[in-house]
């Protein structure tokens, strides 16, 4: 089924600073374990969401173990516009196809490495259309550990991990806003399932400031900003708790990407 | 709000190997990021599942990164037997109230490692009262980076990771979780949120065999195990092929803890 000359897809983390600083911290080795740098470094064939940002990614790399090969050597290609742009979670043959063929270095025997912007490739971001190829195609898969945004705020949120649910997005007009996040507490409250909501960042404080008018005094809810930053915050309170005490939100770094949580 | 003078609550995650093998094997700091070990490396109060097992880990973060204390100084409690036993993701006046007692080291000033048997603690594990005993008596809580199986599974099962959810365990009961699974099977079809499932490793190729009987030809299924560890296979493939090719369910490790998933 795996013929010994195909290559292996790692899906490759990237730690969680991308996009926020483009300098590159001193602890920037500390978010990613050994065994994530070593096989990166190994990779020299990439799949990404942004060919420039990866480049920066593979300077890292090195600097924290030597590439096997040179930065100009290195093979990076960019996702499918499609996919890139409306998400590729949908299976449709033609974002399908396209994946296909991004995976023949690996076909040819080259390891491959898919990574997104921050983070997990393919959680909450582009790249399942290549994962589902590389099942198809008979290409080992292999997930590398590294930070994930949405896990770290649900332990830090002390709300159900036992029945959680991501949602993505909620609506930006504040009636369609309310309607859904009623719609999402009132899940929540009846069947347990903690709900998980992100935003873009320039929007954060305008969701907090809807969850608040929205959602029941009883409702926990935990913002989780920043995380594995320095400036890393994690609030979790009943809304009736956010609304009494504004330093709550006040602490938290809404410029930067945050998780919503909501639960009972 | 945070006193200088608390301690600060780390969620500590550890090696998926735990409760597989006894014996440390020569790669166990490769899975967790530097930034994981050094932190646990000063931490001196633990609050964990099982004490036994919290023990062995210290002994691994200390052949990684000396321990600030030896191991016999190490004040090492278990979470409070309800919250063991039934789980503690229901706010409960006692368990609670437990709860913010096996915090008052943290309260004295010390920093606390929280901790599960494998894995990332209050995810898919007790260890949630803890937290929200933290944010009630303004411990700062850090959520640290380490594997976490379930998202590993979702990145490499090709399934939509901008919604998912995790539901934790089915029935036991032949006819009740073939319904079980046809409800979710209609969910994830539905609104296309990929929903993920876990199994005790003894009852695995009893769920696997289920889902094959029960879901639709054309549902996509993954089926991830032994994530981390050396006999790790991720598998994904409609359910039509997993019937067509028997290698497909034969290559599993379904006696190590795996992780079951399925969308469209």
């Amino acid at each position: 089924m795996h013929p010994a000359a195909r290559g292996t897809l790692y899906l490759v983390p990237t730690p969680l600073d991308f996009g926020i600083k483009q300098d590159v911290p001193a602890s920037a080795g500390e978010w990613l374990p050994a065994e994530t740098w070593m096989t990166a470094s190994r990779i020299t064939h990439w799949i990404t969401e942004n060919a420039k940002s990866t480049r920066a990614f593979l300077k890292r790399i090195d600097a924290v173990h030597p590439l096997a090969a040179p930065l100009q050597a290195q093979h990076v290609v960019e996702l499918p516009k499609a996919a890139h742009k409306k998400g590729d979670h949908v299976p449709h043959a033609d974002v399908d196809a396209q994946a296909r063929e991004l995976l023949s270095p690996a076909e040819l025997g080259h390891d491959m490495g898919l990574v997104s912007e921050a983070g997990m490739p393919a959680i909450a971001d582009p790249g399942s259309s290549i994962v589902r190829a590389a099942h198809t195609l008979g290409v080992r898969v292999v997930p590398l550990t590294g930070p994930i945004s949405l896990m770290l705020a649900l332990a830090a949120s002390g709300l159900n991990g036992q029945s959680f649910a991501f949602v993505g997005y909620v609506p930006q007009d504040t009636l369609e806003r309310a309607q859904r996040l009623k719609e999402l507490e009132s899940l929540a409250l009846k069947t347990g399932q903690t709900q998980i909501v992100i935003e873009t960042p320039y929007r954060n404080a305008a969701l907090l400031q809807g969850m608040l008018q929205t959602l029941h005094p009883h409702t926990r809810l935990a913002v989780c900003g920043a995380l594995t930053l320095p400036q890393q915050v994690c609030r979790s309170a009943l809304v009736n708790d956010w609304k009494r005490d504004p330093r709550l939100a006040a602490s938290l770094p809404l410029e930067a990407p945050c998780v919503f949580l909501l639960g009972r």
